[in-house]
């Protein structure tokens, strides 16, 4: 779907309200010596108080302003949408991606607030407290702020994948990679010019605004990915599974994303094999 | 030596000018499309025109106020110290550390100037200009300064290599590491709580003010490591090679920095394996 103006304007202001709610909780917290839990799970999966207070207070707002809309967040259990002036819209918020990162002090932790509509997700925030920036897209385009200056965001366009920066968060296999998926990305990582790690979602805000041209993860859910959606397609990016479908058609959680349709077409190849 | 006072301002004054003037110099560049010039060597190494630029201006600044000190940097041949008056003082000068991230937009790539006498680092400045933040180390003391604040920098003081956040620029043997070296950093990185990549000297600023606890790295230069020493050792952090000796005393440019002795005991006895 595409937002008339006064849908965009409403919808784009509420997220960036959102989002500097998020802040608000996020940054006095951030290198403050931040309590650490652990979720059970296959691997280290720390939770902040950053993360769980922030995804309470948008979903306070949320009710208050959308009561009908649904949403899904990483910290508490899912709200659907309901009622007749429900829309089928879900909010899909992270207030802290990349908490290992947060924990280490490092600044590629971001918060991701998406809006879906029958599913799809149609506006996508990334945010970045630290460093003050963020990237909106929706309506097929992507606009970036940094220190209160915005700008059309636009990937660099790459097409050559021996000049492409690489990213992934994890390149190990005792990461977020299997066997099988390390060594699929090794092949990406060897065709390409440069790789850089541990950047979570601020990898896909850099690819947005030309700074890297292929990202590659697995293990994603939900809430990991669908803001990234409309922040890369609107930059002019492609963003898919592994077999080049709508990401989320697949149980691994394999996202793909490229500056252009060329490298995306390349990098996909690599990882077949 | 210390620093008496008087020399104590002077030079960090004036290291801090250098990092100024550096500034003006890689920030405009950043995320700008620099041009990206290959160096022979085993691997990809890009040098921008920030690197050059920022080494020059370095340079004059340090002949027009300093003629007898001796400059070594990474782009250009060493200046050595001469006259009666030159204390046997160099500085060590590297613009741009970590030229694979000021290619690919994260914020890790730092500026680093040490100045050594008789052949030992007295003072060490690590400033990253687009996060605004700068680590000063001398006299056994590190202050850290974000937006326009400064403190004296603290490590965690973490001596449990279990609770351990550990950091390395690339685990791979791809990258800087030896397989040997890449096994023996696994070792560490099984024992310790969470790992991140890709941070270049960035790392050990986190480890100053407590937001990392281990770095490893190998392949390094001498402009490469020798601001990070008063820095890291100024916050109460330890950091040798890889053998527990002073930096620089092998020929593999092996690091380690640790928040604590006990820390650093543990992680060497893993190196070691």
């Amino acid at each position: 779907m595409v937002f008339s103006p006064e849908e965009l304007k409403e919808f784009t202001g509420f997220a960036s309200r959102l989002a500097d709610a998020a802040r608000a909780e996020t940054l006095p917290r951030f290198r403050k010596g931040t309590t650490i839990f652990n979720k059970a799970g296959p691997w280290f999966d720390p939770v902040t108080d950053a993360d769980r207070e922030a995804e309470r207070a948008l979903r306070r707002m949320i009710e208050k302003i959308y009561p009908g809309h649904g949403v899904l967040g990483e910290e508490f259990a899912e709200t659907k949408a309901e009622g007749p002036d429900s829309g089928n819209w879900r909010w899909v918020l992270d207030p802290v991606d990349g908490t290992r990162a947060f924990m280490c002090g490092t600044t590629s932790w971001a918060t991701l607030i998406a809006l879906e509509h029958d599913g799809a997700p149609v506006l996508g925030l990334i945010d970045q407290p630290f460093t003050d920036e963020r990237w909106i897209g929706a309506n097929g385009q992507t606009f970036y702020t940094n220190g209160g200056e915005t700008a059309a965001a636009k990937t660099s366009g790459l097409t050559e994948i021996a000049k492409a920066r690489l990213s992934t968060t994890d390149p190990l296999a005792t990461g977020y990679f299997s066997d099988e998926e390390a060594k699929a990305f090794a092949r990406v990582a060897k065709a390409a010019r440069v790789a850089r790690y541990s950047l979570d979602a601020y990898a896909y805000g850099l690819l947005a605004i030309g700074e890297l041209d292929i990202v590659i993860e697995s293990g994603l859910q939900r809430y990991d990915y669908a803001a990234l959606i409309p922040v890369v397609e609107g930059a002019g990016g492609v963003i898919t599974n592994w077999r080049g479908e709508a990401p989320g058609d697949d149980e691994k959680g394999e996202l793909i994303a490229a500056a252009s349709p060329e490298l995306h077409r390349a990098a996909l190849e690599l990882l077949a094999g």
